[in-house]
């Protein structure tokens, strides 16, 4: 079994003992996703783009920040779940369609990333 | 290798290929995970939790959420990367930490998930 | 003096009494209202669309939710006058686009608000 | 009557004639928050908070900014109609909570902005 399916199956334990599914549709899950995503934004809200850099040498910042990434990734998790979809190739399918629709040459010669 | 782990060097290739690792501040990425999470939050906005579910049935949709999911979980895998943290890991430590705040037994016995 | 432009004006002597001035770039303020969205968004995650109607009968729902609201108002108004923005005008130009972009007629034939 | 009010009363008659009151929840409201406070923050996710203030010069983004932000004021102004909260009233308490709260005098001594 692969880390994505082991994890995604403790989560659906998780889920199941408390009696939750019945909260996890996907609107229900990808609006607490949008909290969680809040939550890690929050972090570097006020901070300059270089301090953020500077700021993952914070032992006490990098444990908020991992917190707030296993928060995103568990209502992440939780939607592929209710959704049976496979995270790792939805990934991999994603990446193969972003890598054809941004060329690397055509990206490299460019002063900005597209907005 | 992990599945995630692969994943990541595929993702830092493509960045690299590009020239974009220095958009990849924690701060910029942070802010485009709340980009995306909107993104997949647009898809299920004006549908009730009910129609959520059922809307899981409809192919265009599930094509269009597959895209959001894997667009937000890009963002988490490139901080993961700018922070050089163990997604795996980091997610099996939360795991743990909130099954010891939120007792099974409580949480069944208890009529709403705590906000 | 208009209503808006009142507390626009007790908003920027806030922000000068304190020195945040500095902290109010566009990018910051977008950021930050991104999570005070999520604040929002988190008092009713977990709700049917009709719980969400009914808990605005709970006073203490309804002191967070102005509380939240306010935060988001805030950030906006911030932008606002980071910008040089009118928000009364500016949201009277957008109405009237809308107007014509999702002509009422239309709209009432459909079964679906458009995503 | 108030601008605020003059805006709203506007905005239920585009609302009534479309027949989109059955999407108003608190719940779809928030969310939809979420959503444009997305698209306002894509305008800015790449750039530094420096490129942020220059980029207020460029009229193209100036009037992205516009729409967005005329976005979030109506999820905003359609969420205190379905709650019957008065925005500006909202506001002048918040602002008073929270000069109360971040006394001046504190804030102009310490180097951050709290997050």
């Amino acid at each position: 079994m692969g880390e994505l399916q082991a994890i995604r199956e403790r989560l659906r334990r998780f889920v199941a003992e408390r009696n939750w599914e019945r909260y996890h549709s996907p609107k229900n899950l990808a609006m607490a996703l949008g909290v969680e995503a809040g939550e890690l934004m929050a972090l570097f809200r006020w901070m300059t783009t270089e301090e953020s850099r500077r700021a993952l040498r914070d032992p006490a910042l990098r444990e908020k920040l991992a917190d707030e990434i296993a928060d995103v990734a568990i209502c992440l998790l939780e939607l592929c779940d209710a959704a049976e979809l496979d995270l790792g190739q939805t990934l991999t399918s994603k990446i193969e369609k972003n890598a054809a629709h941004y060329p690397a040459n055509v990206a490299r010669g460019r002063p900005e990333r597209p907005a």
